[in-house]
């Protein structure tokens, strides 16, 4: 550790991008060369839930979701450690190589790099299970969201090893137990979980993109975008209702990795990734 | 390189295990048993024809194998990628971490470790599209096995560096063409490419391993294993009939990557992957 005070500090970005990005070839194109052009040390963490249930269903496998999230059975297990682990990561590193970026598709099992645990059955809202689809009742009910994996922990060490040596590791939304178990792990957790193990070693950038410009004053007006938030900004636009349902637990997100020690996190379209667009939202 | 001459050189083992082994739960058990059980560096190569041939069966899409090679179109290419990359991958990576061995795993495309070209159409001798099962005729076709790649080179530097960092590889039969394409790769190809590759840094060891506990002299015969193969006895060994079929391209195969600079090529039942047991084939 002696010089490392005065060293400089690199900059790393670590890129989320959903299912819908990586599975429509046009708008993989742009994502694959705007991500290429990201200067610097880089990560790349995706989805794929669109293509897992597709597969399924071919498979005549049913996708089940509760709260947005899909239940993992054993079944469901093997879909989708075939199709993020393999379909989408592999095409993914294999483009990438392509672009002349040295990839090297991770799934938190791989060199041990995001240990996790079964999530345990919890008492959730749910839609009554006897009411039809234009009722909005609800119930409470134990949910067991079966080989689904919270994360225990990311290794940063060795995330900053590999990205030493000229490597940008591409991550699935997959992690493993310690136990010999793939656990299903949502994309968006992966990135943030991610971005705070680097942050030990570098300034991260975190960037969600997802259909929108960035959080909107106005949702059906793309070019309401706010520039910037902050926790006293965030508070005042919640209290006063600008930002308000699926949102909300994205800022809290992004508010808990800045408090983690990542430096920003950015909230936008998946064709716009520079760093120069969308909501930043910081200390 | 100024002091290379006088440090040790050390050896590494690749294993290579069929998919017969890894999609059988006893069978698997045991190998990642002795496997973890080997000491120092390691490699494992794996296969998972069986389970590919199973999930294209689910999705409606039939297996066509040529001369014992799968034909690769663009459906299958998808299963393949899904099933070596990641189900079998992934699964054995997760295995292996719970024995505690550092366990990584790779396709040809990741850190751009295996880069091979499409095989061109090629002039082969095939059953007869007219034959009956029950004929033996065969015919001169042009045959297009898709998406299968020949290998061009395996990285030995990367695959040091990785290995020198205590991690242990675990290669699908998947490699790629620089273009963006992942191709499909035999697995005993993969292994003998990675050991030539490796032999330019250690003192390498491999292990092929099968049903069988060795080449026989007699088929029938457990116990008639050939201690040893050398080029020599080999000559006498096919010209006097003893060793005849697919073995003869085995163990061609096996000489082949002695006079690349691998140590010794063992070939043995996937139970007894000691080093101790089975037929070895050297210098």
């Amino acid at each position: 550790m002696n010089n490392n005070d005065n060293t400089v500090r690199h900059t790393v970005t670590v890129v989320k991008v959903g299912g819908a990005v990586v599975e429509d070839e046009a708008q993989l194109d742009v994502l694959l060369h705007n991500f290429s052009a990201i200067a610097g040390r880089k990560v790349l963490v995706h989805g794929g839930g669109r293509r897992a249930t597709q597969v399924a269903s071919r498979l005549g496998i049913e996708s089940m979701m509760v709260g947005g999230r899909r239940i993992t059975d054993r079944n469901m297990l093997e879909v989708v450690t075939m199709v993020y682990g393999g379909l989408v990561n592999k095409n993914l590193v294999a483009r990438l190589q392509a672009c002349g970026v040295n990839a090297l598709g991770l799934t938190g099992a791989d060199i041990d790099v995001i240990r996790s645990h079964r999530r345990p059955p919890k008492l959730m809202t749910v839609p009554a299970a006897d009411a039809d689809d234009s009722e909005s009742r609800t119930e409470e009910r134990m949910v067991d969201f079966g080989f689904v994996g919270d994360v225990d922990r990311a290794d940063g060490n060795a995330l900053h090893a590999l990205i030493e040596q000229g490597i940008t590791p591409v991550m699935a939304p997959l992690t493993h137990d310690g136990q010999g178990n793939i656990l299903n792990t949502n994309a968006d957790t992966i990135a943030a979980e991610t971005a705070k193990a680097l942050a030990q070693h570098y300034d991260v950038t975190l960037i969600y993109s997802f259909e929108k410009p960035g959080v909107l004053v106005n949702p059906d007006d793309d070019s309401s975008v706010i520039d910037c938030i902050t926790h006293e900004s965030f508070v005042k636009l919640r209290d006063d209702g600008t930002i308000s349902g699926g949102m909300l637990p994205k800022i809290e997100n992004a508010l808990n990795a800045i408090d983690a020690g990542v430096a920003r996190v950015i909230i936008t379209k998946a064709t716009a990734i520079d760093g120069k667009h969308g909501t930043i939202i910081t200390k």
